[in-house]
């Protein structure tokens, strides 16, 4: 066995053993170090990079690596194997966009103006905010030897007579502390029930002087990012946020690759392990901390994600998703509770999953639809969810129809080079100015933070800019010679946002024609998806009212950007809105509101699906779509017009 | 740390380490070393017997051990510390009445025949025995492109036409396998179900051509021995049967040594594991070993045991149990279940848990109440169980009265010094020639067997023999000579029923007047209770149409000896009838039998409770019941008779 130290820029060190031969991103991932490799070990993504700081590693050649930087000691992690001891580098850049958990008691104005808004509109909808958890406080004769009725009978007798219902059912957990909390409290006590017209279900027993917190837990699960309010179920107040990339990223980026390691032995526990114990567990300890709430007090947990992300999260086999006919297990499920998937919350607590409406289109879409609020308007709507696949749902309150696309992680800062996730260091904003052809950006974080990368809402500034100053051309190939502007010896061109002086990087934050190639593929997907799902109801893109944009791709997004490159149609920019990341902001509705979850299920039933790849014009749409802002002009006439105006 | 070696009698050790002064009985209870302990580490009992063979202890010496038996090594392990490396043995006897498992696919034919009897007369009564587990057989449609229904609602929709009912639970254990299971089988399968009027839950899916054995276990568990069965709930038939120690038996031999125990940090947690963890779940590997049957395959459980046992076994505080106003945590409970209790069978598996009636009538007697059947008698009868705890039932189809005695731990072994569980190596039956006061006697086991202590059925024999011989007087002293009574210094007498040659034991099997004196005080609770419980109710024994004997004490108790000791009332001998462990046949009635089963919460409801400790006569008939017969001989004139014609 040799020795493996994973050492990173912070300093901290992670040690593990290996034998020869063994494949460094394998061992990585058995240390629970996280290496970015999208593509799964394939040597393809040229992300895994890591740098050899002592001993030596049997490494292939790759194009990912320049001369120079194999010189350097720069190696593919999954391209090397182990041949001694060996200490490598982890650059911040190769993990950015895992990790990082964050979280905050108090969420910003703008976050929690994105949950207020959401209750606002459901209520105005007529949906009521209320949910079956309550508390109330029960005062029960103390036991004598006239009076021998046992603990369970008494709690039971006193629920009974106060709720006038019939059927309470006092689950192991609460019989087990019920001796204890009677007698500690004199028979007075405060009981978190669940309430429903046929029965009780007591989650929960204290004494009548306790302050009380129903907690309930709304999450997103993204393929890439995992984010999470831990809230009070009364009022519905936030009491903490937290956010960390998926625990399964360094099994692969997205879903298919997921999947396929899901298929290997023990494959479908250690997916499930990534996610519930590697993730979302550290958050939900994080989120209970900063509110000082016991874990054992969150009572209710929803789940919004993609229908493989639920089924990983369930360890539930998520093959049949990817293969012909395309069968989930489940498009909803009631049968799951917190004990049995080893979530640490109370674990009796229910675990609400948003419905799936099919393999491709998963809870996350429907949540979002449902904070969308397009489903109670009779104009024309358009909902886009800027994921690591982008959903697509259209219609109003008589109809919609729902599509996917695969635009790959780009959004969320994979697939590129210097693409990172929006956390601390992210450049979520960037300007450039047309003569100088000098860089002014804006970094997540403390004022002064210097930058790491680029994350999604960075990506199309950056584009956009280097395209609208004519910097790249509509191939998103470099034109201008400039200090900022760069080629290898390939001819590959690329342009520097930051150089690594000026970065809290190893390496220049820089965007390649590589990186632009790929961003323009997704933006592509999104574009020729919304043109093919119109077409196909006898729809054009001027007819649509309104845009309801979503995704955890940055605060914001720069809409006029987005449409310069042609990612969304060429409609007034008043009609598009983002709604941030509204996947959790249903989750959140479904959580508080048990009619919100009804409806979740109803627009679910109602939602018809648009299977893309069967659509025959589908692969021209997307072709065409491969360029900045498009091949065929004539549907950009105002970018055109800029264009024209700023030459 | 100094090494601590527990060597046993088949040559087998267990090491261990421990500080100088600790104690050497905990030292065995912290190496999971069965040492019986029945005063629980008082040094009054004298059962912790340990000879030293290597090394040294810190030793009290106790009236207990002789200066002979002193100097051979003997110790009590309860008043021995640590004070160096020690080698002790651990000696048969010791450790006879824990452990020793037994399991067997095929019954004794008169074993079988308690539970085949039971079901007969079950079912006379007119209680059918019917439950409501099921396997049906599925055949759904595979799912296409045109069919795209998931797995969960494919079957649910089967199940819901198939069964005519609208409320399907597909709980996660099923869910997780259903992706596989279906697509291995064409979506042609099984499934284990449990069907109410109300909804349908779904235990467990297979491929239709496996055959399906639907498993259910009653298990009885006594304070001293933990009996069960695994059945086919289909059918009723024993696929095995198990026996074993109580693994709290370390913990102290009657309930309120174990209470105690478990009121100290951790205890409660201990006592459970001791039962589910180191007893029940053996048991119930052995017992699927032997019947070829997968442990998720048990669906239901039903157990029958006292109050305190019911309470440990679900890690539920006891202490309330044991004072003012002694209440129990639950009468009855649907709460339980076997993935919770962490009990190796399928965790969907409901616990049913035969009803408590009080803090000292528990499970074991209502259920053994069932099985007796005095409940649908209009003669007046008389259940007796035999245990740790003495409990009675008298009444009939119009009224019952239950009431309990501590009888003390003699009936199974403990509290006597050659006591033991009838497993092998016990002596069941004896007989002593009234000439040469030689014994003759049948010995648990296979032909040959050679004797290692004696059990309870044993026991009544030899005391009767002994006092109807004239051996012992009727205060149970010995009054003969011979070459098998002897006397020690102090002048106590005992009577040699195997000498160390014969026996398989390091010492002689024999009774000594200590033993008698413990066993008088156990016969003589049993019939002052029932004197007791009877002049309550203005009856009198003469008027008990029929008596009902359970309990685990051997192969059958010999009703005469009883009634000549007087243990039981000098009725006709043919009122008497033995009908083993109720308490496991009552559980075994309502496993598989929904109806018994209500019928058993219907009879704990309507049965009264006797507490004897507030009827100022009980003591006095107690002291007046501490003799051979009786102090009162005309109670006994058939004994009085027969001894006339015997001198």
């Amino acid at each position: 066995m040799f020795k493996v130290t994973f050492s990173f820029e912070d300093g901290s060190q992670v040690e593990t053993y290996a034998n020869a031969g063994d494949n460094l991103l394998e061992v990585a991932r058995g240390a629970n170090v996280a290496i970015d490799a999208p593509c799964s070990g394939n040597a393809s993504c040229g992300k895994c990079r890591v740098q050899l700081r002592d001993g030596e590693l049997d490494s292939k050649k790759t194009l990912h690596i320049t001369e120079e930087e194999y010189a350097a000691g720069w190696r593919l992690a999954c391209v090397s194997l182990v041949s001694g001891d060996v200490n490598v580098l982890v650059p911040d850049i190769s993990s950015a966009y895992k990790s990082r958990m964050k979280v905050a008691d108090l969420s910003s104005p703008e976050e929690i103006a994105i949950f207020e808004n959401a209750k606002r509109e459901i209520t105005l909808a007529g949906i009521e905010l209320r949910n079956s958890l309550d508390v109330v406080e029960v005062d029960m004769e103390e036991p004598s030897l006239d009076d021998t009725m046992p603990d369970n009978e008494r709690l039971t007798r006193a629920l009974r007579k106060f709720m006038n219902l019939d059927r309470v059912r006092v689950p192991y957990a609460v019989l087990r502390k019920l001796p204890d909390v009677l007698r500690d409290n004199h028979f007075k006590v405060k009981c978190v029930l669940r309430a429903t017209p046929n029965d009780m279900f007591v989650y929960d027993v204290f004494g009548a002087d306790t302050d009380v917190v129903i907690g309930g837990l709304a999450i997103d699960i993204g393929t890439t990012t995992v984010s999470a309010v831990l809230i009070n179920m009364e009022t519905g107040e936030i009491l903490a946020k937290g956010s960390s990339g998926n625990g399964q990223i360094r099994f692969g980026a997205d879903v298919i690759n997921r999947i396929i390691e899901s298929r290997r032995p023990g494959g479908v526990r250690k997916l499930q392990d990534a996610i519930i114990k590697e993730t979302i567990n550290p958050i939900i300890h994080e989120m209970c901390k900063s509110a000082r709430i016991n874990r054992n007090q969150i009572y209710r947990m929803c789940v919004a994600s993609n229908t493989t992300m639920n089924h990983l999260f369930a360890g539930i086999n998520a093959d049949p998703l990817r293969m012909e006919p395309y069968i989930p297990a489940f498009f909803k499920t009631n049968s799951l509770f917190a004990g049995e998937l080893g979530i640490d919350i109370n674990k009796d607590a229910h675990i609400i999953i948003a419905p799936n409406i099919g393999s491709y289109v998963g809870g996350d879409i429907t949540a979002g639809t449902l904070v969308s609020m397009i489903w109670n308007r009779p104009e024309f709507s358009l909902f886009i969810d800027l994921g690591t696949n982008g959903e697509l749902v259209f219609g109003n309150s008589d109809f919609m129809m729902s599509c996917a696309c695969s635009a790959g992680p780009a959004f969320e800062g994979g697939d590129i080079s210097c693409g990172m996730r929006a956390t601390d260091g992210a450049i979520e904003a960037c300007t450039i100015d047309k003569e100088t052809m000098e860089p002014t950006y804006k970094v997540v974080g403390e004022p002064g933070t210097k930058p790491v990368g680029l994350c999604g809402s960075g990506l199309i500034d950056v584009i956009s800019e280097l395209f609208m100053t004519g910097i790249i051309n509509p191939k998103g190939k470099f034109v201008r010679e400039g200090k900022r502007v760069r080629h290898d010896k390939y001819g590959m061109g690329s342009y520097v946002i930051a150089f690594e002086e000026e970065a809290a990087s190893v390496k220049d934050v820089e965007i390649t024609e590589v990186d632009i190639d790929n961003f323009i593929r997704a933006k592509g997907a999104i574009f020729s998806a919304i043109r093919t799902m119109l077409s196909s109801l006898d729809f054009d893109v001027s007819m649509i009212d309104d845009v309801y944009v979503a995704g955890g791709i940055g605060s914001g997004i720069n809409m006029q950007n987005a449409v310069y490159i042609g990612m969304f149609p060429d409609i007034p920019l008043e009609k598009f809105h983002y709604i941030g990341n509204s996947s959790l902001s249903g989750a959140y509705l479904m959580l508080l509101s048990t009619p919100a979850e009804k409806k979740t299920y109803e627009l679910a039933q109602n939602m018809t699906y648009l299977e893309l790849s069967t659509v025959p014009t589908y692969m021209d749409e997307f072709v065409g779509a491969c360029f900045l802002p498009h091949t065929d002009t004539t549907m950009f006439p105002r970018v055109e017009k800029e264009l024209a105006s700023r030459q």
